[in-house]
């Protein structure tokens, strides 16, 4: 393996798995308030494209990282519609 | 421009942008409290070694979209990071 291919590997595996830390945090908390939903919604469908552009380059690596960021990102993206659609119930059930 | 090349871009233009409107609203709100110290620490650092790919490479769309993440998540992190110090702080005050 070159050096090029260590730091190409390397690069997906931190910006792919840097989303898990994030959905933990999600999932343990439930706060999603500082978080943007229309990054997360942005990112997602991104990553989706960029899975579909490795699907069709039959590129493994980029297909292995973008399913896990997919999963990762629609986890949280999930957990933030979820809760910003709780609290507008709540705001609504208020007035 | 074959459409395999515009799925890229297109792909690359989502993932790229999809920060802005998370430091834009970090930097509206200075609310960081749901987001992971974590997630970005190890974000940046991937983004900043696929621009150092990128560079290797002398691939421009590469390198000027991982600049650009770089720029936005770098932000988001430097807030996230005061934000945790400042609270770090008042905590031990309180003590």
């Amino acid at each position: 393996m070159t050096t090029i291919e260590i730091l190409g590997f390397t690069s997906a595996f931190l910006t792919t798995f840097s989303f898990l830390p994030q959905a933990i945090q999600v999932i343990k908390t439930r706060d999603t308030a500082s978080l943007s939903l229309a990054m997360y919604s942005i990112f997602t469908l991104g990553v989706a494209c960029w899975l579909v552009y490795g699907l069709v380059k039959q590129d493994s690596a980029m297909i292995v990282a973008n399913m896990i960021t997919l999963l990762l990102s629609s986890c949280i993206l999930a957990i933030k519609v979820f809760n910003d659609m709780k609290s507008k119930r709540t705001r609504l059930a208020e007035q």
